[in-house]
């Protein structure tokens, strides 16, 4: 079939018509953000990057922008989702493994002595991550946190953990996605654990993650192809592991980054520090009623050096208590 | 604004149609493919996971294509091109570096001796990548290879080396995009230097290529938040590390992959033992005239166990000299 020119001209201008009244008709989705500096400073970066006449124009190929995943698109309080998730399997792998009893940190889970579990940081957390991902193939992984996202329930608000994320952020994912912009995962979590829900969850396919990783190796296992996890650290995607996992996953530098904590200071920072306008937010946990009430003094998502970043960078604080009307999606 | 239900709903039909509309017209999008079985499989096996009502629909989502580059997407001989640019940046370096003239491999590339400067394989290019590239920032980096693109000549066709891509792929790449496929780079080559001119010479992303790489940190350098590419390895993405690499990177299994060599053969295995139809071709380099003849003995870009497993396994394997009507896009 050969091309017809000008049916080909008709069609372009249908497609560019029809796409014009999606983008007009979507311009103003962020119902749950109250009217304020927060919201004004994010629609202003959208309208300022997208307006094709303006000097400050950024073509859609260079829409790049990045989000924390803990305390930025989901709660991460009493503590880190994924750390629940690691102490139920120690739970369920524990009758294989007697030598927990009496080793650390599995015998503290096993007495769910949280605090105790985690008193040996990153560290333990990789430790316990090693010991009961590794070995197992990459699907069996994702069917167990399949299993646990599908069974298991917050300790405080007896919600699913994807219904904890939070109902504003969905909608700045999708209104930045209308506005043609690329949405990326960028955490200090482990890729793989929240590749499983994050398509599902906030419309962000797995290539779009980015995350911590112990290695893989490939093999034949029982006649079959198969990635398997092996028990060696591959990456940490923390503090200035950001900017580095980025910039060896995407290959550029965004022009709007989301955080929450310290740990994202450095993305942060190189996001707006790049020429034309960027954007920085910083989430603030400011609602002891509807969430948590926590910053430079918190054991999970602590934000010290990146609240001062914030006032001396132009990044937008957003004030969880006054800037959004609602937190979680509706239940089911 | 608020959005009006009917309006909206006759927007979606325009799109659908002029979506539609471009689809069709495209569909027959390989004008460089002469009439044959490998055509055949490439048309039939797009038109099978596309069909909608068919049992073996694949929802674009899952319409993962990943593509080797040297030798399958641009040509690899009589060197890989990566290595050439490595020589030409040891002799631009070498007055910086008087002690090169002693030290192998460098003393081979400064002599010309291409064959000595390579026979210490991978590793001896490693070794001549981390020399000139390390120290440097991702963006001088980025800079050099630009500069070497916009002025560097293929010594038998004299074409810049970003001309040396074959017209029958780019036309696969489109023909594949068109029908809603993710299209990914997954070379043993550098994915930063891919990543300099895979945009505008394949419309591949940054995000979408997948290389082996060097390791690079994020340090404040004259003031500015920089990424710095260090000297020590991060990841082979060859063989057995290709699958892996696209496990990590992409997150899931494709179901289409494009290779020329014995380093394509896991990923092309890994690829194909996926459940559901799936596409495994082989580039054949068959036409002494117009590219090169060269599979089982060759240095350069080896095809022997990856041909014995396309007769075993149902991969299309398709012969230059035949199956293409053309090998480079026209001249400029």
């Amino acid at each position: 079939m050969k091309r017809n020119p000008i049916h080909l001209n008709l069609i372009i201008i249908l497609v560019l018509m029809a796409l014009g009244a999606l983008t007009a008709a979507r311009a103003d989705g962020l119902p749950s953000w109250n009217e304020g500096p927060s919201r004004a400073a994010i629609v202003d970066f959208v309208a300022d990057v997208t307006d094709a006449g303006g000097s400050n124009f950024v073509p859609p190929s260079e829409r790049v922008a990045v989000f924390d995943n803990d305390g930025t698109l989901w709660a991460e309080q009493p503590l880190y989702f994924q750390a629940i998730y690691i102490f139920d399997r120690i739970k369920s792998l524990a009758p294989e493994h007697p030598e927990w009893k009496t080793e650390e940190p599995f015998a503290s889970v096993l007495k769910s002595d949280h605090k105790a579990a985690l008193a040996g940081g990153g560290e333990a957390l990789l430790k316990m991550a090693a010991a009961t991902h590794a070995g197992i193939t990459a699907e069996e992984f994702n069917q167990s946190v399949r299993t646990w996202i599908s069974t298991a329930r917050h300790p405080k608000t007896d919600r699913p953990y994807n219904e904890m994320v939070y109902q504003p952020m969905l909608e700045a994912l999708n209104y930045l996605r209308a506005n043609d912009f690329k949405t990326f995962i960028v955490s200090g979590g482990g890729i793989d654990f929240m590749r499983v829900f994050a398509e599902e969850t906030y419309g962000i396919p797995p290539e779009q993650i980015i995350g911590s990783s112990i290695k893989a190796g490939y093999e034949i296992r029982d006649g079959k192809p198969t990635i398997v996890k092996l028990p060696e650290l591959n990456f940490i995607d923390d503090k200035a592991g950001k900017p580095v996992g980025i910039h060896q996953h995407i290959g550029r530098r965004p022009i709007a980054a989301f955080g929450n904590s310290d740990g994202d200071f450095e993305m942060l920072e190189w996001t707006t520090a790049g020429k034309s306008p960027r954007l920085g937010v910083i989430i603030h946990h400011t609602d002891a009623d509807r969430e948590w009430a926590y910053d430079r003094d918190s054991h999970i998502g602590r934000l010290d050096k990146a609240l001062d970043g914030a006032s001396q960078r132009g990044w937008v604080v957003v004030n969880m208590k006054s800037d959004w009307s609602r937190i979680y999606p509706e239940g089911e």
